[in-house]
């Protein structure tokens, strides 16, 4: 959080924000639905994706669409839907034209036929590249509210 | 969600993501909050409108005060209130001028005097229409994450 | 809601919508981190902030500071996460240069080592102002579901 608030290269423009928050929207919906490819694509190809829940950093687009694939199978197995939901995104463009984006996390859990329910509160730090005019995420870091 | 994602007709500006934020915004308060007549007022007179809580699809402004006005009174009497969150909001520009969404909606159900709780996930997707410069709901469908 | 929606100045821009976005992505995340100063001066010098979780309402960015130091130690004396959330925010800009804002807000509270849980569902209503080019908040007023 001290680097990107301290030395913002400028303001995000209504532009940029606009496209974040399309680009999250659009990503999540292909995670929540287990397209795999199209989900991994929104990555850069050597994107490095860090959260608590694996036991280590997954690198590049294909750790990652064999992370989702598993993890979609799973789910379907257990008759679970789950949903991700970023919310108080902060976008920071820096002067080498990434952006860097500190936003909070959610994920919801249904059963069919059971109760919605809160899953995790997290935090994402997300480092996002354009590539051929579409957002990449080049980096990104999760923490979990529950741990340490 | 495919035809909207594999054929948007071009991209959303910043303007018009931010018109339909502001939109849903104002909808949901107007639903939340009771009012009636402005809430159906934010759907086309002819608006078609799917959601699996409802034993048929409701078809018409006045289909929907009359459901929202008894939906009001049932949560008046039993002390309940209910917040509608749009999220992860992806819009489509179609060729015709009308904007597709899909996003997420979220449920929260309060009673008074006791806990706040999650009561439904879902997803919504709508076509937007403007008329005489304002966005209205002409078609929406909503699924629920805990019906198969 | 009544007056805000019924003499609104101008309808938002996209710029002004992504600004107040922005702002309250970075000013949760202050509260949220403890960051107590920073969050401090997201408020007018003068602020007046009117929660139901207080006796009275704070005056002033220095009765703000202190109360925020207060919660900060004792959620973590407690080992307790908070995470405030706006959402469905729906933006007023006055004839006077102010932005009348309404949103819902959610507050999610995670033990160490525990489960994630919804902590309150809220109503938030700002006005916010700019000072030397960067918006702050003048006035606000929470008020919860479940209080009457």
């Amino acid at each position: 959080m001290t680097t990107q608030q301290e030395t913002p290269a400028t303001a995000v423009t209504a532009e940029v924000y606009a496209e974040v928050q399309q680009f999250y929207a659009e990503h999540m919906h292909l995670l929540d639905n287990g397209t795999v490819d199209a989900w991994a694509d929104t990555f850069t190809a050597d994107a490095h994706f860090d959260v608590p829940t694996l036991p280590e950093p997954l690198r590049g687009r294909e750790a990652l669409a064999g992370s989702l694939r598993r993890t979609t199978a799973q789910l379907a197995a257990e008759g679970v839907r789950r949903r991700h939901w970023h919310g108080m995104v902060a976008v920071f463009p820096q002067a080498d034209g990434t952006l860097r984006v500190r936003c909070y996390a959610l994920v919801f859990s249904t059963p069919l036929g059971g109760d919605p329910a809160l899953h995790r509160v997290c935090v994402c730090e997300d480092v996002l590249v354009r590539e051929d005019g579409r957002l990449k995420v080049h980096r990104r870091k999760v923490t979990r509210d529950d741990l340490p």
